[in-house]
């Protein structure tokens, strides 16, 4: 079945979200004089990413947008380091808007504008429609739409979430490519019966990164980074 | 309250479908040798538009995608014309895509292409997510993401598919504005508490249209056409 769309995971894949917390934190807790790492915040941040969309998951909560979710660990992130009294209400809003200002990998640009030529492109992130949008403005990244946790109200790797991707675009499964740098959500793509594409980004956990850093599935197209992707799906088809 | 985002109706405020599927279905008809006039055609098959989505605004029935309702809604005008053993179903299908290839009016590219350096763009249409992706792919609209009845699940009036465009976006609803050429769909907006934009397209419904010619309500803004909505939100604010 020809290839009609390709799908992404956003947080890793496309955008450096370490980096650029890392980048966005340090002149702050410089000016309130506060001595943490940012990078080593981001980890922490991010750590408890995956066990707040736990519940969701499972059905024992209601779905939430991520950015919700996002505000809440930083709270806790904050506590954890010491650091609740530091930030008032309105600081701690502007500082989990740090995730709608990520920088996108070298190659994201490029390559997306290049596949948008022939597919129709989107992201399918744990992120909301507002923080894709926003994302998108940030880095110019030219979906054709917005697809994703929102409009499944749910999150990754539940497969509800590619279901209602490949749904809203009125494909069969076949015909759309997830593309992401994680093993498990190509897993769980491939087990919705979508098309699946790996690269690799060995630096989006910083320099200790063990997780990822090679193909784990028998993906459909394995590539170096998203431009040679483009140059694979350009090649014989399958 | 500053104005962050703007959403807009499409059939009609954006796109000429009359005139687009005129042209689209002329050599179609043409190469069948049927006589009928395709601007008729279009007219009769779009006002079976919004009866169709009555039962889905009354709850009666559950959501199903603008696109079902047009292949129905094809059925029974090629019935009414008596050309209903003309053609075949996949003929059907690649028809009903015609919704899928609606030109833009000329202003519609230079105006959301300016808006989109300032304000989050999206359309909020009773079209899909697919329909409108497609739709942007065709007229190279730079949508920022696609609002609209896939992710209310219900057709436009209903006050849900503004809150839900809204709550997408992450804003108050005195930060969006909706656009149309529809006063009515601009009277819903305003009941939600959105902001209201009113351009007139007098050549929508060919050249005996007599609806929505002008404003018949207290809209934020009234404007000529999108680039001279653009100089008004430059201007002063209200």
């Amino acid at each position: 079945m020809a290839v009609q769309a390709l799908i992404f995971d956003v947080f890793g894949t496309l955008v450096d979200w370490r980096g650029s917390i890392a980048r966005q934190l340090a002149p702050v807790f410089t000016a309130k004089g506060i001595g943490t790492d940012p990078a080593a915040f981001a980890d922490a941040w991010r750590a408890r990413y995956d066990p707040a969309m736990d519940p969701v998951r499972e059905g024992l909560e209601a779905y939430r947008p991520l950015d919700d979710l996002h505000l809440e660990n930083l709270r806790h992130t904050l506590l954890q380091f010491g650091l609740s009294d530091r930030f008032e209400t309105a600081e701690l809003d502007e500082m989990n808007r740090v995730w709608e200002r990520l920088d996108p990998w070298e190659d994201v640009v490029p390559a997306l504008t290049r596949l948008k030529r022939d597919y129709l492109i989107a992201p399918c992130s744990n992120g909301s429609i507002a923080m894709m949008a926003r994302l998108a403005t940030h880095g110019a990244l030219p979906w054709d739409c917005v697809l994703g946790a929102d409009i499944a109200r749910s999150y990754k790797p539940d497969p509800e979430v590619y279901r209602a991707a490949v749904n809203a675009l009125r494909l069969d499964a076949g015909e759309v490519v997830m593309v992401a740098s994680h093993n498990g959500d190509l897993a769980a793509a491939a087990a919705c019966g979508l098309k699946t594409a790996f690269v690799p980004r060995p630096g989006e956990h910083g320099p200790g990164q063990t997780s990822d850093l090679r193909a784990e599935g028998a993906w459909t197209w394995v590539a170096e980074d998203l431009v040679q992707l483009c140059d694979l799906l350009d090649g014989p088809a399958l």
